[in-house]
């Protein structure tokens, strides 16, 4: 029989790192060359299946898939494409059969997800649903840090370390400006449903009085008059307030407080705006001169600034993900395991996709303080292994160099053509 | 005749290096304690000589003075406080003399932008118009860019650099996500007239189709209806469309795209929320998913991404001011005079702060394209060369470690008080 070629794609909002994933997937198929044949990466994730168009990585230079490393975002294409289940759209597993099959694909490593890591365990299912023998493995990765059954999710540590960082750096400027000007500083982080975003901007807090001095966190239901006398209190102490707010801080009657009215692919609200709305509140309720910044994207493709424990995780889950696939392995995740948490260690371990894909992880409730303002010891001892370490990507004229691949696809098998 | 004490002081928006420049002062000063005596910081900038509130800066040690070049914002505080003239508050400068004379001051060294220009050159004609012998040297900080009779201005190179990094990463980002998501990102950055910073995002964009694709200049009116040709020309032709904004982008009436309303103690207007205004318009009108970014001050105290040759500039200023007053000038501004482009070299220079003092440099009409949405050869030759070399400070935990001064306040010699 001949070796099998693999299938890898990247789903779902990219991060700093998950291209270090696909360098462990890259690099570890060439290092089993005997085991696994060709991989083939998805262009624009699972669509690139579903069209025919792999990128042939192998036409890739050895120091380009390195380069991956140190070069944020999807490398490939990420799409937002959920499959549908196989009774509402056979058609679409019918067409995956038929491009695996013409391209002799018997891997499957899908990196994305909670959403991604459903589409994972439906291809993990088509041997005994649709009779095609393939080993589909989930190579977890979200900023989010809501995967369920790992430690943490890889794209979480250097999204936490931005947070943290740039909120020390803005907490410092707020000091110097806060006698004749700005007393209230508002950064705004994504991270729908869960608070760890906002809980790692908790860490920059290593002494009493430290920036930032509140968190708004998607799990503690917002309370104007609670929030605005905190910041008055903060201010009249430390003569500044600095804030770090989820994009998803809500109401107690689950409003977002900013919401767009618009839903994404996947139909979850589309938010933006929250340091908007409570700048707003503390200028006309308190007559604070206020500031805000919103991160957006820069938080979650910061390569330049990005924790080496969370892409030294990225790398090894893509790198296990394809051991775990020649030890014959299917329908699983590579997680990460917590060996301490100082010094944090850890290694990579294995889920059952069935219990991960559709699951969100919250934040413990012991990770919150009990005003609802900060994060606990608990929470601190668990967040900061995960920022350790420093990567630079190279610089040349004074900025950071991240690779663009060549990208080559490979030529069409199936004769047919199929339209997402 | 005793040796002078000298009196530094920050001033307005503080940047990512501007304590390398107290950092120069200071250590230079030490150097030379047989000229200058002991510096006092103001607290709170000028505010602290007319409080009399004085940070006595030989109780800091020379590790914590050195690790001022690796801490961004201001060290001391800074102030947004503009002396009025002579004839309108003759009592200001009745009072900065009687805190000069109790603490033996005779050298002033003023380290912020045009309006502390417009201080240092009123303190400098002390001698003159009040019989008060004192030195008066300018070291200039904005991250602006707009001082005149300088190459550049300490703390914009990083500014520059972190906004090029940034609009890079994130172009990376969205190229990842168009196929089925996000297609426009917008950076908003700050920069009240001159649109140096916005220019510096335009460094990023190297090759063809690189981000940024769009710039949005104070020195251009806004036209609605091109700007969203544009975008949409750019979609159409690489998939995806980064703008980089500058809060002051106005329309041909001379309108803020975004005006809050508010003005600072300078009178200058609040701006904020261009990108907001943009998104709509490319939301409602063109039908495109977006995304924004607002940096506001994690910009200018990005200290983290710091540029090498700012830092150097920054810490060359200081340095330079304390020789020019031991060589007995006064009225001057120290300035960056450069030598070549490629490789960027300069040295330090003198100008008078009468021509410098409330004049703001403008971005050379011959440094924007044609149409007005990027940058040309010439600005790109220009600015290259001041976002060149990184300098990282020292991490502990995953976080950079910042030096927060003792702040030891001198006792008071006047035996009166002064209420600013």
């Amino acid at each position: 029989m001949s070796v099998k070629n693999a299938f890898y794609a990247q789903s779902g909002g990219v991060t700093a790192v998950i291209n270090a994933s696909a360098a462990g997937v890259i690099e570890t198929a060439r290092a089993h060359s005997d085991k696994i044949g060709t991989v083939y990466a998805g262009q624009n994730g699972i669509i690139g299946a579903l069209t025919e168009e792999l990128i042939d990585t192998s036409e890739e230079s050895a120091d380009d898939i390195a380069a991956l490393k140190t070069t944020p975002a999807g490398a490939f294409g990420s799409c937002r494409y959920k499959l549908k289940s196989l009774e509402a759209n056979r058609a679409e597993y019918e067409r995956l059969i038929a491009v695996f099959k013409a391209h002799n694909i018997g891997y499957f490593f899908y990196n994305g997800g909670g959403d991604s890591a459903d589409t994972c365990l439906k291809i993990s299912q088509l041997a005994e649903t649709m009779g095609y023998p393939i080993q589909a493995i989930h190579v977890p990765k979200t900023m989010d840090n809501d995967l369920p059954l790992t430690d943490c999710s890889p794209g979480f540590g250097s999204v936490a370390k931005y947070t943290a960082v740039s909120i020390r750096e803005a907490g410092f400027d707020l000091a110097s400006m806060a006698k004749t000007s700005t007393k209230v500083f508002i950064l705004e982080v994504m991270g729908r449903h869960a608070g760890w975003t906002t809980a790692a901007g908790g860490l920059a807090a290593e002494n009493d009085g430290d920036a930032p001095h509140i968190l708004l966190f998607p799990e503690r239901a917002f309370d104007k008059a609670k929030f605005l006398a905190r910041v008055d209190e903060c201010v009249k102490d430390h003569g500044y307030c600095t804030i770090v707010a989820s994009e998803g801080t809500r109401y107690d009657n689950g409003d977002f407080l900013a919401d767009t009215g618009k839903v994404d692919a996947f139909g979850h609200k589309q938010l933006g705006g929250v340091a908007t709305v409570l700048a707003g509140m503390i200028g006309n309720e308190l007559g604070l001169k206020y500031h805000y910044a919103i991160a957006d994207y820069l938080m979650r493709s910061a390569r330049h600034i990005a924790s080496k424990t969370d892409l030294d995780q990225a790398y090894a889950v893509g790198k296990a993900a394809v051991e775990a696939a020649i030890d014959g392995k299917s329908g699983i995740m590579i997680s990460i395991e917590r060996d301490s948490d100082v010094p944090y260690t850890w290694h990579t371990g294995e889920a059952p996709l069935d219990q991960v894909a559709n699951v969100e992880k919250e934040m413990p409730d012991n990770f919150i303080s009990d005003d609802g303002f900060h994060i606990t010891q608990a929470c601190r001892d668990y967040l900061s292994g995960l920022i350790q370490g420093e990567s630079y990507p190279p610089y040349k004229n004074g900025l950071p160099q991240y690779v663009v691949l060549k990208k080559v696809l490979a030529g069409k098998k199936t004769g047919s053509t199929f339209t997402v």
